[in-house]
């Protein structure tokens, strides 16, 4: 009997005869040879038989083959140039597990992405976004190992929230038994909290924004790794974030060359941001950037999509915005040391127009400067008192940041849409399947 | 200038004058010498001054210091057989960062459940929570190595779903937009269309249960990482969540042996588990051993906790009881081949009474058979049409379990309640802070 494998560890095998088990995704027959396409969800090989080598009724069964179809082959697995895999299997046995009706909905031709977006299910097997939703595994795999090596540990901040950190618009309302709650928009508050019990925590986990807006980088439902670090000051946050969005990207180079080739991502624009130090504009920097070179910006104004494409387009590099007006940014941020107008607050831009990737903050850690920055986002201050708490006893200098996981998939895929980087994305029209 | 590190790097400086910031815990005093003991998040240390060898104005701080004020603290690291650390620190230098008053809620006195938990903000820094939570990062993480070593692949499951897999009773309703969604109590089904595109997939994320009972074992919110396999048998997967549990109680044991100290976890119980095979029940056959040990369960029924208790209290190994009657399951479980009553799944409980930690089956995979499963269920097929694609292009034998994070923490933490093993706990009488 044939060692059962994956399609992911052939050339292990080289010269051994192997069973697979997977989906036939192509097929083409050239009178006395059959070439079956298969893949496994490892990955893709192509099992070539030639009429005399089969049993005459596998070879029957071959004919009448879908696309779609499961099966077990086995064959022997040969090294072949011209594969893309580098291997080729000479096919000694097929077996049909499951038969498809010639009605598999998504073809050659090009469909829509409603369309494409109705069958997720069925999509999810194609190979873009098989290679897609394959990046998004290791981009939130090499954070966590980044983050892990560094001593941190992950911890779970609640969904469910009584209140929100950055005002109640863009909430999803729940009925919890008699009480109202929320669903969280990020968890930071909470993880301010676990800082100073173990102080260096991220969580990793579902965020929810109940925003009307429908572009291509908004999700209701998206994932972000969110650090927050006791001990630390705004600028050695900073260098935190770009040594950690490096790692991933590097770790990604050496996990995933097929499925960037596969996405023909242009792998030396990655490899260039590993080598360029990260650009940093102040604020009004930024402002005055923008507005000479096309923008209609004012300072006081957050930064528009197109800003961040100008911004990033001529750069290999990501591009720091930091120390924004106070007015515009939540109570939480620590006020500036130099200009009690700013925060010190900065967001991440990925080069290239791929626009923002993290965000984050020192978080203000005096007690009654506190206080009065909740007063004046007119904030309760007793729903806020367990926070305070943590300004009361032992507060110390810290900071956090949020790393969303869909557009750094998105980033890293260089691909055009937020929705493929999650396998069933959540947008304002979209609920199924 | 002394590095600044962290406790848990200070077996590498032995000898060396090192910086340290973190929190006061406790402290003492005998005339000319004060303890300081330090917490830092990543460990407990107890810093020793003397007051010849500080400066004056340090040493009178020292004299006010008060639980949980934050300092920075710099020593000479020595080995101390006596210091449950096996280190201490010879004090050269202390500077408090913020002095916190002298009410600190949590002291030394016994409180209780609910006092706790409305300063669970601040009872996380105590040293039994910090323990168990790190197990929590432990035994997450431990899962997602092990199954990230055999091939799988992470990929995250909805929370925003229209319909629920196991009916709609219990779940938390969500206005979504003009909408109704309901929040995820697991996400089987997506899995199911993950893994036929993927081959071996999991998820780990939060799952919800709007369910009105108060136990030890119940949130509304919780954590679960759920693989689901394609081309594996039943018997298959439970050998594979048998490997999978050991794994990971080999993991923990490995890497946190001072928290278990901590929590005076018995941790012969857990080095017997890794060494005993798994018992397995035929559903059948537990209710005849329950019937005849004192429980009044009838064929049928579902496990009490109490019958969960009888099987396993005398056990080291975990307990599986399977292949469970039909009418008491939910509609995807596959039929079991040799009686048409029964169905392939099995529940894996943990030893001497821990509980249910596990819950899986084998997946109906035959198109007809489902649709028939999903009628019997008053189910609407129009809903699942998605689902049953999956039995209709390409449908292979697959199997999937859920594994519980607060349970298993639980367990391995030897702990009352699961409250304890999130950090944030929900349930139906607590949604704050």
């Amino acid at each position: 009997m044939p060692i059962y494998t994956y399609v992911s560890e052939i050339e292990k095998h080289v010269g051994e005869e192997i069973e697979l088990k997977g989906w036939v995704y192509n097929f083409r027959s050239s009178g006395k040879i059959f070439f079956l396409q298969l893949r496994d969800g490892s990955g893709r090989v192509q099992v070539v038989y030639s009429a005399g080598n089969l049993p005459v009724d596998q070879w029957e069964k071959l004919q009448s083959i879908r696309i779609e179809s499961s099966v077990t082959v086995h064959g022997t697995v040969k090294a072949e140039s011209r594969a893309t895999s580098g291997f080729e299997l000479d096919g000694t046995s097929v077996e049909i597990i499951n038969l498809a009706p010639d009605d598999y909905p998504i073809g050659k031709k090009e469909h829509g992405p409603e369309f494409l977006l109705d069958n997720r299910h069925l999509w999810l097997r194609s190979e873009s976004q098989w290679a897609v939703l394959r990046l998004r595994h290791l981009v939130k795999l090499g954070l966590q190992e980044f983050f892990n090596s560094q001593g941190f540990i992950e911890l779970d901040t609640p969904t469910f929230t009584p209140n929100s950190c950055e005002g109640t618009t863009d909430l999803f309302e729940v009925e919890y038994f008699d009480k109202k709650a929320y669903l969280t928009q990020n968890g930071q508050l909470y993880l301010e909290a676990m800082c100073m019990a173990f102080g260096r925590v991220y969580d990793l986990c579902p965020n929810f924004r109940a925003e009307k807006s429908k572009t291509r980088k908004h999700l209701t439902e998206f994932w972000s790794l969110n650090p927050e670090i006791a001990f630390i000051n705004h600028e050695e946050s900073l260098a935190l974030q770009e040594k950690a969005l490096k790692f991933v990207v590097e770790f990604v180079l050496q996990r995933a060359a097929s499925e960037l080739k596969i996405l023909e991502r242009d792998v030396t624009e990655l490899q260039a941001f590993l080598q360029e130090p990260f650009k940093h504009y102040e604020y009004k920097d930024a402002i005055n950037y923008l507005q000479t070179h096309g923008s209609l910006i004012k300072y006081g104004d957050d930064l528009g999509a197109e800003d961040e494409e100008i911004l990033t387009r001529d750069s290999r590099a990501a591009v720091i915005v930091k120390n924004w007006p106070k007015t515009i940014k939540p109570f939480y941020m620590k006020t500036h040391s130099e200009d009690s107008s700013l925060v010190f607050n900065a967001d991440v831009l990925a080069p290239r127009g791929f626009g923002e990737i993290v965000g984050g903050s020192q978080r203000e850690d005096d007690y009654e400067t506190l206080v009065k920055s909740l007063r004046e986002h007119n904030l309760p201050l007793d729903i806020f008192a367990w926070y305070l708490d943590l300004r009361k006893y032992g507060s110390v200098p810290h900071c956090g940041f949020g790393i969303g996981i869909e557009r750094v998939t998105r980033w890293i895929a260089g691909i055009h849409h937020v929705r493929e980087t999650a396998a069933f994305p959540r947008m304002i029209n979209r609920l199924t399947p």
